[in-house]
């Protein structure tokens, strides 16, 4: 993609979000229509789906031919990377959305030919912009982010949700339980998103998980690899952008040992 | 305690707790001198200590004859909770402070004869006081909080260490897994203290861990009760705030269901 249209593509992405984010912050206070969707605790409200609408006028208006793969279905069916995706999460955590009215983010990566250009995470309630334009490092509200420290596992925070040490039909869950041991300390936020933007900021050190989407994931795994830090399958197997997948993400040196001696997928 | 006295020791611990955050605002970018206390994950920091320095002097010249129990030892060995008792945790979330440099809090209780009298809890690098005199309500930057809405257990968010979903000498830590696939997520924010702030605050719904010491949970336990909720033991029991203690604090609804069908301690 020429840089000059990145730019601009980069530019208009990031006057969306911050428009999508007043509209959110607006209306924080006033009640909420809830639905759920594949079980009780899957939630999506009419913010989610509003916010998504947003982003799809406002793409397919100024840019006809890219591609949009969305959480709430308002964007396109796709079967192939090619050509300018944009994946988009209109609210990344939304039970902490509705129980917290906080912590969550509007997340956006933009793909061309299947390679990640450029990724935005916006903590909404908090005003914090994460962006990342391939090559070009990752930035916290316009400040460069540090490449990531390759510290020990004894050393680590790993982000890590406490189901995943349950007995679960995706991993092992004595294994996890082992790495819960294994580092310093676990810590659940609630947002894939944030949870990605604060191991690209190097507030956490790993981020392990077993079911995530696509929106959940097109921004975040831009920003971590911009800051020197891997993100694959929980097993080190690459990822599929139009599929659900497992995730590992966390800086190099403890990215092989956590996914050789800790992650067994079933 | 005299209302009037007890306003004026408010009042004066609100201005200290405000001044530490100052010093360590300020000082947040400095190099950090990290030791390690009862394990290697047990960190301690010469702010947590030059904090802890602060209330004694601050305590011990104004109101000679109260007594002060803190983390780091600077303050009184007690064996009775009578006369006035503040309990403090300089930094609470010490691991946070080292590797996030944020997501800490000062944390002040202050009993009377063994009652609750004060309970403050400020989140420092976010600025956000949350306060408590018994019988007058908490407050979150002096905005009153609603009593806690008494959610049933599938639709509570629980803040839980995974730790405590892994083998380990305090608990069953499969009933700890039935109780992660009951309740609508569970959250680890890795400050004692903010977790029983956040649940004060109504954006948690329960808080369930099995070693805290009496700087961790001597002001939360009073914001908790300002809201209606109940903090105790984590099979049911009463608190020692002279000693360690499991817990589970939470809404009426859910504590006694938590406790009766869910923890079941070694």
């Amino acid at each position: 993609m020429d840089a000059d249209l990145k730019q601009d593509i980069y530019n208009q992405a990031i006057e969306w979000i911050r428009e999508a984010g007043d509209r959110i912050r607006e209306s924080i206070g006033e009640p909420l229509t809830i639905d759920t969707k594949s079980n009780p605790n899957d939630l999506v409200t009419q913010m989610d789906k509003n916010t998504e609408k947003f982003f799809v006028e406002k793409i397919k208006g100024k840019y006809a031919h890219h591609h949009l793969i969305s959480e709430e279905g308002f964007g396109d069916k796709l079967n192939t990377m090619d050509g300018v995706v944009w994946i988009i999460d209109p609210i990344d955590g939304t039970m902490n959305f509705v129980h917290q009215k906080r912590n969550f983010a509007i997340s956006i990566g933009i793909y061309v030919d299947g390679i990640g250009e450029i990724g935005l995470i916006y903590d909404v309630m908090d005003d914090i912009l994460y962006s990342a334009k391939r090559g070009e490092g990752a930035y916290k509200n316009g400040v460069k982010l540090p490449a990531l420290e390759n510290k020990r596992l004894e050393e680590s925070i790993l982000a890590l949700n406490s189901f995943w040490t349950c007995e679960n039909r995706a991993v092992n869950e004595k294994k996890m339980q082992e790495l819960v041991k294994k580092v310093r300390g676990t810590r659940s936020y609630g947002s894939a998103a944030l949870e990605f933007a604060y191991l690209a900021e190097g507030i956490l050190d790993g981020y392990v998980t077993m079911k995530l989407a696509p929106w959940d994931i097109a921004a975040g795994v831009i920003l971590v690899q911009e800051v020197g830090g891997t993100t694959t399958k929980a097993d080190g197997q690459p990822l599929d952008l139009l599929k659900d997948n497992t995730i590992l993400s966390a800086n190099q040196t403890i990215h092989e040992e956590i996914y050789s001696s800790y992650i067994e997928l079933k």
